[in-house]
């Protein structure tokens, strides 16, 4: 049994929060000071149905800090090892960012909509702050604040058959890790195919509130014969995938290499990058 | 009925988390990614024992943000529009943090130790991350860190007379927002006369668990006779009081005038701070 959760103003709901509660939560954790549901049914439960059949998830606490103005690339390229300079619009990074000792100070997904207009959908660590901190300081020229998103996740085998059922046929065109502007009711969200699961699934960056309850309802209403349920990222899952929880697995001590991340470090890169020289003198891991 | 709290590693417990559940907390929330106790018997009856006799709070999740190395001072006066030119060693400043805009980031006790060793004890979010990028980007001579300090407590009109059973008479010299440094059982306690409530009371600083827990359990043995109780920050008390909580009554968007924290703004200083030109040319909030 664990303990009872305090919603505060300063621990936020999210747009879906209701139907979050409808859908049964039973726990909940709270993330990038916003509630990030933990379990439906119970982990087991939860875990067999995201391999089987397809899961909405309210992932609205993956913050998206907004890099805008000239030296946008400039400042999200010294933020990270990973090279940037090849990206194409629309593509997303997974990619650590680390400081000049080359600690590890986030993983986020980074995306870039253009040369001067970035997002950064970041694990629990005000990333804000630390962006802010090398502007003042290094006096570059951007804009960097935390926008009203709030991305919605469909997760499961049966996610792409889901989602085409709103979206079209075209959203089977979105390669990994590429994301498009999709229309929804005179509206776009961006839609990437990506998630925090390894069993495919789509990311979907509510920006109008309203339209994402609307969104979530007719997923649901849409996917009765393929089981679909509201589900949130697994334990069970994403240990067996690989992937690993900033604050949790891995931490500001931690280098990317101690975390497995070495093919997102590009230490032959000729980039301007905060922690390259650091890391460069430091011994990439050998995984077995 | 509150919704449970999925506790992680990413959500963090304290030396003193089993004391608390040993106590009957009821309910918590996430602070600084670490739980903070919330509700004991319920928000009334925890008031009204705050008002009348003592509590002993587990405030780990006020974190202690060192920053060391010889351009400490320059670094934490940049991160604030009050004036710490005059500060003794062992004071408190209850000060806004502010942006070059004159938006606040955080709201900390910072704690002067020497000219080259601060403590922000800071409310909820990653100042860490700030301090770090400011010092980045301006290549400042500092170390930024966390440190593993976890604050301790003792609040209420019958505090005085606990803490001074535990800690000896000298402890009452210490005067309002000032901290002195209290043997106990062979270990240094930083000690402060501060909390976060209006009725009078002491912050620990404890700087090793296993002496922390010793204490705890010393505080309530010595306080049967005060009726002492483990207790929380206390909704009902802090908004009767005043105190404001960063992150719920105000957030990055506000100013500290907006807060009615000009008292807490050195306007007229000779001072080298981020936010003093901004905050100069914005009018001062006349509170009725």
């Amino acid at each position: 049994m664990n303990p009872e959760l305090l919603i505060s103003t300063r621990t936020r709901k999210t747009p879906f929060s209701s139907r979050v509660a409808a859908c049964g939560a039973k726990a909940y954790t709270v993330y990038n000071h916003m509630l990030l549901p933990a379990v439906f049914l119970s982990l087991e439960e939860d875990y067999w149905h995201l391999c089987e059949a397809v899961q909405v998830w309210d992932v609205s606490c993956q913050r998206q800090i907004e890099i805008t103005g000239k030296d946008s690339q400039k400042l999200v390229q010294l933020m990270t090892p990973r090279d940037l300079s090849q990206a194409e619009y629309g593509q997303c990074f997974y990619a650590p960012l680390c400081d000049e000792n080359g600690g590890m100070i986030n993983d986020p997904i980074i995306i870039k909509h253009s040369e001067d207009h970035w997002w950064l959908s970041i694990a629990d660590t005000d990333v804000m702050l630390w962006a802010m901190g090398l502007a003042t300081g290094f006096s570059l020229d951007v804009q960097v604040s935390e926008v009203e998103i709030w991305p919605l996740a469909v997760q499961g085998p049966k996610a792409e058959e889901l989602i085409t059922r709103v979206f079209g046929e075209e959203i089977r065109k979105i390669r990994f890790f590429h994301s498009r502007k999709m229309n929804y009711d005179g509206n776009e969200f961006l839609v990437a195919r990506s998630g925090w699961s390894k069993q495919g699934g789509f990311e979907i960056y509510v920006n109008d509130a309203e339209l994402g309850v609307q969104l979530w309802d007719e997923l649901f209403s849409k996917g009765v014969d393929l089981n679909v349920r509201a589900g949130c990222p697994n334990l069970i899952e994403r240990v067996e995938s690989g992937l690993l929880s900033f604050g949790g697995d891995m931490g500001y001590d931690n280098t990317p290499f101690e975390c497995g991340l070495d093919q997102y470090v590009s230490l032959e890169a000729d980039i301007e990058s905060l922690s390259i020289d650091a890391l460069r003198t430091r011994p990439v891991k050998t995984r077995l």
